[in-house]
């Protein structure tokens, strides 16, 4: 299999797009093919301020350096979400990637801003992990763009993901999560910061390649809470599609955005205001972050009341 | 496991309902389910003639055997469709179950009607063969309806159909197809009979189940031009997630036609008129089905010069 650009010998088939590359040739496509979709789908401006969301996982390693190379001016925001054996590691490879270019990073330890880790969040609301963790990183994110003064907070989802979670949202028509899923979120409130995802035609294996020639030094860890996740099942699905119907996973998301996104979104309207807790947005008078907040500090004190009236009985 | 109902043995368990029936128990379950159905979407008036699509599988002759039980007065309507190895049977069984019950059955032989087998349709147009079949079907039934003055054409569709139906429209978002996905499609033209699907909540391992319990003889075999069809992954895939959560084939199918079908119907706006060819219903001036068989006319044809110009041509 030759090279669809240059002729010389391909590392990597491109099977949706009826096309292969040699190494150098592919890293430059991809690059391409980003700046293209933040292009078409007016997600940066030159020149802009972006914060880039970095686990230190292939996506957003891959994003930030594809941002980087492009000329704009990049600062990381990196989540500690506190999950053992886990979370030191994505750091680490976060910060060795700023400290290699010399770009700022803001690291926040969700620990430290919300009193609980990922998984003691988990715990005390009885929600799934994925879900706790989801809300707060978006929460969290949202206000560290807003605190920053940054107008644009860039994510890692790929294609792989963008398709699994429209998979998860049509299988139980989720109107309202469906009519929001766009490439580029807008700021719709001042509390809000407008959210892009440059690489949502870039696949998982696409952003392993890269990462590989681009020598990215990435941690390759699945998160352990997403063992047995829904979502695993689902990116698995869109695959099996995919392996017989090359094309189905890209066309099944853009053909979402452009067809069916606006007439769900039309049908949609919701007001925000200002959560009365913490001032962010939201439809409610509590934000859904600082009601599961509450649920967890109460879970919390609780357990702390059971502990004390155990020890309070006198031994019989 | 014991049944929900009589507390006897179980004989088969219904995950999505969280309930388990013996064998009575089962089919005077589905048979009052089926009823719900027809009453809840308006399918039937009681005492309005029905004619029943049946090809003589497990679906159509499960249908058949709960209308005939619910008192409707049904005429069968079974479609040669000329498959070798596979047509034969399927009409031998829809004709012994039709004279066993005194039930008056129109056969249609699809050879006589349009001068091609459906293999041969396939292999004249080009189309994959579920695709002229599908067409040819819907064609020939609804003019049979019409010619033979009944007001409904029910279908045996099942559950597992509409939901690997709606996958397939889903993942390349055919608004117009997934428009018209509804349990009930109205007479919208003087041309056209309204047609309905009482199995719709009813899934294939239910109708076997109610075949084999009230020893139904149908046709097991799957059809030979099914194989590979995509329509079979999208089954396996559906049962893949119903596997893991069970329920959400139903709510797949069922929320669908609740919240989005509406919305999307609402945007459609055509306009039928008749054929210039057959005088049946259409949007373009020559329907598919003429427009099929013209093309299927033309090749046979095409191939009779080619086999003589070959012939006329001296030898060298």
């Amino acid at each position: 299999m030759k090279c669809s650009t240059c002729q010389a010998k391909a590392a990597i088939e491109i099977r949706r797009h009826n096309a292969a590359f040699c190494g150098p040739c592919f890293t430059a496509h991809l690059e391409r093919q980003v700046q293209r979709t933040i292009e078409s789908e007016r997600m940066l401006d030159p020149g802009e301020r972006v914060l880039v969301a970095v686990s230190g996982g292939k996506d957003s390693l891959c994003l930030w350096e594809i941002l980087r190379r492009q000329g704009y001016e990049t600062t990381g925001l990196h989540l500690d979400l506190g999950i053992d054996g886990y979370s030191p590691e994505g750091r680490k490879k976060t910060e060795a990637y700023a400290e290699l270019h010399g770009l700022p990073l803001q690291v926040i330890e969700v620990r430290q801003e919300t009193g609980f880790t990922i998984p003691e969040l988990a715990d005390r609301t009885r929600r799934p992990p994925c879900s706790g963790c989801g809300l707060s990183k978006r929460y969290l994110m949202n206000r560290a763009a807003l605190e920053g003064g940054f107008p644009v907070l860039a994510t890692g989802h790929n294609l792989d993901d963008v398709a699994a979670i429209l998979l998860g949202n049509v299988l139980r028509w989720q109107v309202e999560q469906l009519s929001r899923m766009t490439p580029v979120r807008p700021a719709s409130h001042p509390r809000l910061v407008k959210t892009v995802k440059p690489l949502i035609r870039v696949t998982e294996r696409e952003a392993v390649a890269y990462c590989l020639l681009r020598v990215l030094d990435y941690h390759e860890d699945e998160c352990p809470n997403a063992a047995g996740a829904t979502l695993l099942l689902y990116k698995d699905i869109v695959n099996q599609i995919e392996a017989v119907s090359a094309g189905t996973k890209q066309a099944f998301y853009q053909e979402f955005v452009k067809k069916l996104q606006p007439r769900l979104a039309a049908g949609e309207t919701f007001t925000l205001r200002e959560c009365e807790v913490c001032g962010q947005a939201t439809t409610r008078e509590v934000c859904a972050y600082c009601r599961m907040m509450e649920r967890a500090r109460q879970k919390t004190v609780q357990r702390g009341r059971v502990t004390r009236t155990v020890l309070e009985v006198p031994p019989a």
